[in-house]
């Protein structure tokens, strides 16, 4: 027996291949699967795939079982690929490493173990005891990387944070008058949309409700609308505004004070939720999202809310839209307000910088190590 | 008689190859040449170089001459590669041309023809008329890249401006308290120091100088410092700055009053160059430093300053280092000031942009398509 849980030295070229494919079908139910990971699986018999299955949400039968039941009776012997340690306890499902042990399956390729530290490599251990080789890490930084929002969900109990923002090449969100639209290609703007397909809700402040008149919808590029989450301590909100129409996606608006019960009446009336918490903070928004099982926010606020989430510890990733172009403007908004940063050296560093050209924009994404 | 003058239809990866090379030897002499363009220069008999040269400097022999002495004897039949069109006419230095005929060179391969509308094509016509086979356009692209503030400055009658500026990947210069050292790596300064020994002059405004004391120097990364120059219109500079050490570089201030003379006189008696302008402008200064025969200039100006350059014409490449962190600040200073532009859509796109990371910083360059 083999307690080891990584060891990948037996992994090949084929393997690699085998997981990309296990998380391209993981992908399909992107955006669907709060709070579970997204998970693809792959059965493969002499050289061949017969059965493919991803999870395809909450409540639905994991991935494995989807695959299983593809492949049938040449299951058996077989090698099946997943891109996350098979669950080996009882919870909406039943376990899977039962499934695998019952389909007998000669061996387990893993992307990468559960992230759960209190249930991380019970399934390959199970497994393992009953005689199934197992594989662990193949491919294991795109398989964190699909699930990075799962995996800080699980670890953290929040949320996991994306602060996206378009500004020109000399660091302005708008002009001085406040005018954005807009500061990059449609190529980055349809990126932006699919972004938010892949994302569970939208954060943004009173201010661009005021200003943009924002819809936050996928624009087609998704049958799903993530949650339109807004944030206003005052309620002082349009009556009218393109979030209220719920029929496009639902609206939660977070207030701290009952001051604006007419409009908080006229917007229930609309079917939008307004939710009154005693300290409104992006925190305290991000554990109440958390509590209704959401996994992946996206702040798409100005410079003033995004410095308060990122000061409260509510953003864990960046993606910065650069369009080469420059606009000017001393008082012009850019994207980040104040953090109370007094030296240069005392700046938030990004981890895990990536690089890549949208049509003529730039698309700058890092990770910020701050955990709060 | 063959009177097209692109004509690289024939040229080969050989051809290419030969044509990198003397845009290798022609940056050996990088910062030292203006008004004079840099230029490499290598014979090629039976596949071999028999002779290499590059042009120094200013009255000094041309790249071609110096080439054709190395090859001697073998240059007879040879192949001759030159990044820019050889001159047919008497400056400080006889014809290249009467040399290369002389030489009784077989064959001419040109990078580019000389941008001078007045002389342009003259130098491969004479040869042609001479029997002797010339090439144009290999390697075209480099070749107009490598000297491209000399062929502004031959188009236009003023020097080619390029702002550099180092900002927080929220767009920022500075902590609102505005300190800033540093921004980037040292790898990107150290980039700062081999771009600043390319160029022939810096400017930086009065502000820059009271805030940041500057050395603006090569720190040692070149044998050669570029000139310092300060815009400030009322002479209201510090008694003692690192800029007012002119056994390290040269130093000219630009002002437009007489009005602070004791100071004037103290800056005269260091060593220091003082002009006075009707109207301190951006152009006005480019102006002097063209009339001065230098081409290339480094705006490395605070954002106020940046924007009066821009908007005066007087930029016309931008090299954005942007370092991957984030320091917030809706008063800490960017880039670029006030532009007037009113809507996103009035912003200045920039052109031909290039895209580098320098140790964990990104380098975004680009052109500005506006002429004045």
């Amino acid at each position: 027996m083999d307690n080891q849980l990584n060891d990948n030295s037996q992994s090949s070229s084929f393997d690699c291949q085998m997981m990309q494919r296990c998380l391209q079908l993981a992908s399909r139910a992107s955006g669907h699967t709060s709070p579970n990971p997204l998970v693809g699986s792959v059965v493969v018999q002499a050289g061949n795939i017969v059965g493919e299955g991803f999870h395809p949400g909450a409540g639905k039968p994991h991935a494995e079982v989807f695959a299983l039941q593809a492949a049938g009776e040449q299951a058996k012997g077989a090698t099946i690929y997943v891109n996350l340690e098979p669950c080996n306890h009882y919870g909406r499902t039943p376990p899977c490493t039962e499934a695998l042990i019952a389909a007998q399956v000669a061996k387990v390729v893993v992307g990468m173990v559960d992230p759960n530290p209190l249930v991380s490599g019970k399934g390959i251990e199970r497994l393992r005891d009953r005689g199934i080789e197992v594989i662990v890490g193949v491919e294991e930084e795109a398989c964190r990387q699909l699930n990075e929002a799962f995996i800080h969900r699980i670890l953290h109990q929040r949320p996991f944070g994306i602060l996206k923002y378009a500004m020109t090449l000399d660091g302005k969100i708008a002009t001085s008058t406040g005018h954005s639209a807009w500061v990059t290609t449609p190529a980055s703007r349809h990126l932006v949309h699919q972004l938010r397909s892949a994302c569970d809700a939208i954060i943004i402040g009173g201010n661009t409700v005021r200003r943009d008149n924002p819809q936050l919808t996928t624009h087609g590029t998704s049958d799903r609308n993530p949650l339109r989450v807004v944030m206003s301590r005052n309620l002082d909100l349009p009556e009218d505004c393109q979030l209220w129409h719920i029929d496009q996606a639902a609206t939660i608006v977070f207030t701290e004070t009952n001051n604006n019960s007419q409009l908080r009446n006229q917007l229930e009336a609309k079917g939008v939720e307004v939710v009154s918490l005693t300290a409104l903070t992006p925190q305290s928004v991000m554990k109440h999202l958390y509590d209704r099982e959401l996994s992946s926010i996206l702040w798409e606020c100005g410079g003033i809310l995004a410095a308060q989430a990122i000061a409260d510890g509510a953003v864990q990733k960046i993606m910065a839209f650069i369009a080469p172009k420059i606009i000017g403007g001393q008082a012009a908004p850019s994207p980040v307000g104040n953090l109370g940063l007094i030296k240069m050296t005392d700046a938030l560093k990004l981890e895990n910088i990536k690089l890549q050209t949208i049509d003529s924009d730039i698309l700058i994404e890092g990770y910020l190590n701050i955990e709060k």
